[in-house]
């Protein structure tokens, strides 16, 4: 396949990439969106098991009331899109078999081949995790989509902020969650930084590569 | 700036990933695998703190070792390059005070300025999270690293496979980090796929995208 970028370009793109403090009103164009939301449908997981939903917040009033239980960042009600990505509260032998299910459905696969996966499913997740190390799993394999996310939204040119400082409780009873398979991890908005934005210009600070990147 | 890539460049590349199986011998070049461990330092991470550290291995005598402690899978062996994915067991006021002083230094910044920044990491992860949850934080982290690494390489036409199951415990013991700040999460085998993978003509198999992706 030929490459989708070029190193020089990727790299433009990530040093470019900040968490964007204030966006603009802009909206992102309607296909660019698309390819944001299929990066989240496609994301890695473990297993491929995919234990989250990613809920786009675009009701207004909805986004004023998350707002202040996100430390007031504007970022929640300013950006062009704000993605809450959950986790699922729990995979059960069930959500396994609806994968497996799925699986031998669309790979025309013969059942019976693919039963050692499945089991291995069922015994090292949703029966081999207690409940709590399943969730720390599951929200950690949801951090997974939130890097495919931001990463493509470096590439295609659209400004990201990861928001960590939410109240993940408080967005369960406003978008509904509560009583359901999912709960929230973590958000980001995605969107268009403002001209006025000064943490955009200011240089980005990482370790040096040497100390970050070790050969062994 | 000038988009790194299109969404439709962007989808194929996504799609055109998977967790590759069988890694033939050809190696990544120089300045693609630069780009990939650029990836790597300019990743995404809580308050910027960066609480990982990246062992590229190169010694094959090492790779051997990890192979059995890690199921067997053929990838730490056969792929061009094996990264494993460390988070710092601890965070401290020492690591954020080392953070504040670069970005005060590199931005040019007036410390009182700044100040309330430090204060918030050392009452937010610092001191604010015990032992445990810090090292899962730093985890989560480490998971963005992860996304960023897959997706970067797979727009540059890379080919990689997460590796969750191994064991952590070994890999420290075998890579010198027993008694160190750093430990093991995860790790992630990148290359190019071996025109006998036959994972690599399969169907990607995802939930429906407007299943996963719900607008609220």
């Amino acid at each position: 396949m030929t490459p989708a970028t070029t190193p020089a370009q990727l790299d433009a793109a990530l040093r470019w990439r900040y968490a964007t403090k204030a966006f603009d009103a802009r909206p992102i164009p309607a296909g660019v969106w698309k390819s944001l939301e299929q990066s989240l449908q496609l994301a890695p997981s473990s297993y491929g098991l995919q234990p989250w939903k990613f809920l786009v917040v675009t009701d207004p009033a909805k986004r004023a009331l998350l707002r202040p239980n996100s430390w007031g960042q504007s970022q929640v009600t300013d950006a062009s899109h704000l993605v809450v990505f959950t986790r699922q509260t729990s995979v059960t032998e069930a959500d396994v078999q609806a994968f497996f299910d799925q699986m031998v459905s669309e790979r025309k696969a013969d059942p019976s081949k693919l039963e050692p996966y499945r089991q291995m499913m069922v015994q090292n997740v949703a029966q081999g995790m207690p409940a709590e190390r399943q969730r720390e799993w599951a929200a950690r394999q949801v951090y997974i989509a939130l890097g495919q996310f931001m990463t493509a939204a470096a590439v295609l040119g659209v400004d990201t902020c990861p928001l960590e400082g939410i109240d993940p409780a408080k967005y369960d009873e406003i978008l509904g969650l509560k009583g359901t398979r999912h709960e929230t991890v973590v958000a980001c908005a995605a969107g268009y930084r403002s001209a006025d934005d000064k943490y955009a210009g200011m240089a980005k600070v990482r370790r040096p590569l040497d100390q970050v990147v070790v050969r062994v």
